[in-house]
């Protein structure tokens, strides 16, 4: 990455004005691994949140569902629905396993060829990194860019097979995850455990002669849903049907998110997830930090690499190593 | 606890003599919060490991079960048949939860009333303290102390309905899970997934009118570990039946117990998990002492509790909060 990157200022000021590029610009910051590149991002995030009004009325989805389900196109009919309702919609991903697979969501932009030229959206594919935690912070630090940007509805994809869904559940206020027609965790390739993360289901392809497996599908998740404990938000999952190809559901769909924000917005629940969200963010990057401080201490390491043959073979207690070790961090 | 300790040299070698009061000052060193205690105890530990064969015949037999299942009693029997056997036997306890209930195991010790004063026995009674993890290693590290006084068969006492049993299995070579007659994990009063953790498994009880009941239980839980996924040690859990009151079926334990060790020492498991177990209690005291550091650290902690509430309310990026604070715990 060789080329200039203006100012903190002339960021902040573009993306201000609604410049695509220099958000663009800034992501890559945020994206980077240099230090100075970094510092910058930091910068200009900073900058961004302590101007930002008191109480955004950003919406945050999170969007999950096994590969094959049609995630981009449900994406892309309901980006277009949102800019007809005149939201201005960015869409981010999250794909931990992106950097090995070469990108298996959003890595094309042109799988959302409507969206991602329509003025009022911006498309972002999966930034590049091997570890969840790293690709979730980047994420989360582009959510506040866009947001910044004046996008006021962010959808965050994920494919529903990994712990990456758990990470966008934690930075998005609803989580949507799609289905195909079809009974059956184990027919859906989705992760034991998934439905509990979902406010909103949806059975796409839900069109032509897979209708009746869709509702078949249908009735099968809103008993799954129905035998769950009580959510925290105090919200009772729906479970809807829609079909991306021919534009069908989507309204209802969108129907439904906004009727879960305003009762949670009334409940309070709301406000306080993002509370909560803000909070589990700087416990994680805190324990990250703390982790790496240890991990780049020379003196530490090079004792723990000592000792640890000792305490394998019984000849040192595993607590005395451990002292040790801490003590030379420590003395550092 | 403003009594005399005696001297490093004094411990070491009434430990080796036999001596069980000073065994159990060794203890109360390492059970101790001041740090001359700790300071002592460690170096008591580091002298006795240094020292110690290199292949210890020490064999740790974790043993765990719902409130009323006879632990005691079973402990009891199996400790008296094992000084017949000419083995010296320690019994131990976790039970993180001793300091509020007042110490629901071994903490009458009069419930082991022939084994806690036979000769060749050593009782101890659980540990005072609120954290598993404090609780574990003061455990741990007494393992260490009671083997280094002879103690050739080490058994740990825990109650399972928590998360204890998993540090005890994590500090033992086989693990016991003592069951009532009658199916059902529900009607047993045990934790989900305590069963996968077992190496053997004891209907207590199987004696009168409840022979049949037990009998029953056993069967369930033959199917019930028939169905579990090959265990790492390429053991197949067995399921027997014992009755602590009238001494039946504890021979038929031991002889499970050796043969567990015996095919666990040919496949080189036994060994490996000794391993493992030491490389866990290792990153273990890594983590808590790091915490700790971070916790003590006032200009960070002090730096935290200010930009905490800025994160909560939107203001500031966790990441950019963490970086921070981390950077005041780094200079310190």
């Amino acid at each position: 990455m060789r080329r200039h990157f203006p100012t903190v200022e002339e960021i902040v000021s573009g993306i201000r004005a609604g410049s695509r590029v220099v958000l663009g610009q800034a992501i890559t910051l945020v994206e980077s691994a240099r230090a100075d590149h970094q510092a910058l991002a930091q910068d200009v995030i900073a900058r961004l949140l302590t101007e930002a009004p008191a109480e955004p009325a950003t919406l945050r989805i999170g969007i999950t569902g096994a590969p094959g389900v049609g995630k981009s196109s449900l994406i892309e009919a309901l980006g277009i629905y949102l800019l007809e309702q005149g939201r201005c919609v960015a869409v981010l991903a999250i794909d931990p396993s992106s950097s090995i697979s070469g990108g298996s969501i959003l890595g094309d932009k042109t799988r959302m060829e409507r969206l991602s030229v329509a003025a009022g959206a911006f498309v972002r594919p999966s930034p590049a990194g091997t570890s969840l935690g790293g690709v979730a912070r980047k994420t989360r630090e582009t959510i506040l860019l866009v947001e910044a940007a004046g996008y006021d509805t962010v959808l965050i994809e994920t494919v529903g097979v990994g712990q990456s869904e758990v990470a966008v559940r934690r930075m998005t206020d609803v989580f949507l995850l799609l289905l195909l027609p079809g009974a059956g965790d184990e027919l859906q390739g989705i992760k034991r455990g998934i439905v509990e993360l979902a406010d909103l289901l949806a059975v796409n392809k839900a069109d032509g002669e897979r209708l009746a497996l869709a509702q078949q599908a249908q009735r099968h998740y809103r008993n799954a849903v129905h035998l769950l404990p009580k959510s925290r938000s105090g919200w009772s999952p729906q479970v809807l049907l829609c079909s991306a190809q021919e534009g069908k559901g989507v309204a209802e769909l969108w129907t439904a998110i906004l009727h879960y924000r305003q009762q949670t917005q009334q409940n309070g629940f709301f406000a306080q997830n993002r509370w909560q969200q803000a909070h589990y963010w700087l416990e994680e990057a805190l324990q990250a930090g703390l982790q790496a401080l240890f991990q780049g201490n020379k003196d530490a390491q090079q004792l723990l690499k000592t000792l640890e043959p000792e305490v394998l073979a019984g000849r040192l207690s595993p607590f005395a190593a451990a002292e040790k070790v801490l003590r030379a961090f420590g003395n550092k």
